[in-house]
């Protein structure tokens, strides 16, 4: 097998030279780059870590279990939870588990055969005692999977009760909410950071609350039925982003129109946000430092199982966008 | 080890029973299915592809390598294969390697000593040589690799010259392309599509031509200066959905109205392309399609590893929206 120093050999260059393309830090002139990465093709250089994983006979693997790679936030996610592992030169594979629990059993024990080293789960179905008979650390990230399991998250009642504070403060005088599937825990949060702020309101009936499914397909049928039945809605907060974009399109088959007459706040601060028009105002989870913490949280775990681990709330943040009225 | 008699025992039904709830078909009544679904996680029962699998010391495993996970185009691919995999007993797990060949060689070699049964690969950058090392059948997908490598693709050519013939039939006389970045296989085959049909124009000029990378905020920054230099270009041909979004940003930023003082058509055909405002016509690939074929066709090289496989390019479709205007 070929070492550094016949790359270096080859591309007459230093190893420390090598190195620094290999690991894309220092300053290395475009044309020695381009010398050196033919070297290494031309050698078939396998860099360090892969050798010495290969040398060892295991190479190091952390997988992500997501319910719904189509929507944005995971892929979001998982691109956090990629760098960071991969920093820590682990091989990082993403799992798309439908929230099927025979999925997820079928994953972990997968994953298990193949020494995988650490998980991380965003689940609303597993169960505690699948988890316990896996004999590698697991994670759980954006929803609660058990007391046992460290967790990170966000602040999802509050933010929901901010979110909705802010559509009062707009002036919105009915408000409705479209929430997640019910099994979710962050559907619950949302919802009664919601509940919170209006329950107590002359106003409010219980037939407000929609209830979609993290989708905009679902969610755009619920908001036509909403609208159709109580066209005194003059605010809606939805549980997620995707449902926001379904509840643009409801509002403009009802050639309702955004923000004039209905103001739309979300949650999750994807990306397509920004990309739609009106943009949506949302309720920004900070996706990336969510995959950051939580890949590095498993690292500290995987390298000492022992050491106690708190779980972490990090807060979300209000972004206005085009989909809510002015102050009047 | 709890078998699907013991969970049929316990939950007082036949193990057909158990197996309809398992496998999701024919007719459970909600309360039988409830009583399984409990039995079989008081018994911790696997089913037995999974079991099988554990006993024979193995879990049937295949890998999707993608180079842009945040590209929904990838994801909705992912979608199909998973599917299809699934339904075929293997475990599907995605590796996102953004076209690098370091990423690209360290995960081969981590899935090969992994036992992974088989890899579809997109990559514009993996070599041939690192290919021919792994000891498991790989077919390509989105993009050709090698000659040597079975593929499946779409017209990419063909689908270009339909969407500039399509600007040309609703009247748009100055057309430019956005193409993609220049390692893609499909970024040559669109261009050359598009300039089948444009180069011997009187109007046409190389600089009608600007690179993007298949994001969509490098094409909003290279069609702000194109559409600056060039206030003529009355259609653009984007060569995906997703700088399509960036095509539209920039036409908004300069207050150029779509479609009426510009018409945009793109590639690709993802979910995206329908949720913004103006919504885009674009050449749509049969994604689920595709991604069910890969996979289908790397299931069939697993079974018979030296069966001639035959590369498919499976056709593009048209799709009119709002980014273009009617025909005159």
């Amino acid at each position: 097998m070929a070492t550094i120093k016949d790359v270096a050999k080859l591309a007459n260059v230093s190893t420390a030279t090598v190195s620094r393309v290999l690991n894309s830090n220092g300053y290395v002139n475009e044309k020695t780059k381009e010398r050196v990465e033919k070297a290494i093709r031309e050698l078939d250089y396998l860099p360090n870590d892969v050798a010495r994983n290969l040398f060892k006979g295991r190479s190091k693997m952390i997988a992500l279990f997501v319910p719904d790679i189509m929507n944005p936030f995971f892929p979001e996610l998982a691109r956090a939870v990629e760098d960071v592992t991969r920093d820590h030169g682990y091989t990082f594979i993403l799992c798309n588990t439908d929230d099927d629990i025979h999925k997820e059993i079928a994953y972990l024990n997968a994953l298990q055969q193949k020494s995988v080293d650490g998980i991380i789960i965003v689940s609303s179905t597993i169960t505690t005692s699948s988890i316990q008979k896996i004999k590698v650390p697991v994670i759980a990230l954006d929803r609660i999977v058990s007391s046992d399991l460290p967790s990170i998250t966000v602040n999802n009642r509050d933010g929901a009760r901010e979110a909705v504070r802010y559509l009062q403060a707009i002036g919105c005088k009915q408000i409705a909410h479209i929430s997640g599937p019910e099994e979710v825990s962050n559907t619950a949060l949302r919802m009664q950071g919601y509940l919170d702020e209006v329950k107590n309101e002359h106003w409010f009936k219980p037939s407000y609350i929609q209830q979609g499914e993290y989708n905009p397909d679902r969610a755009m049928e619920e908001t036509k039925k909403l609208l159709t039945k109580h066209p005194e809605i003059d605010g809606i907060f939805v549980a997620n982003d995707l449902m926001g974009v379904g509840v643009l399109k409801a509002a403009k088959a009802l050639h309702i129109k955004v923000p004039d007459d209905l103001s739309v706040i979300s949650f999750d601060g994807i990306a397509l946000g920004e990309m739609i028009t009106p943009s949506l105002t949302t309720m920004a989870q900070p996706i990336y430092d969510l995959g950051a913490r939580a890949a590095e949280m498993l690292i500290k775990r995987i390298k000492n199982p022992n050491q106690k681990i708190i779980n972490e709330e990090i807060e979300v943040e209000l972004i206005v966008r085009e989909s809510t009225r002015a102050r009047s």
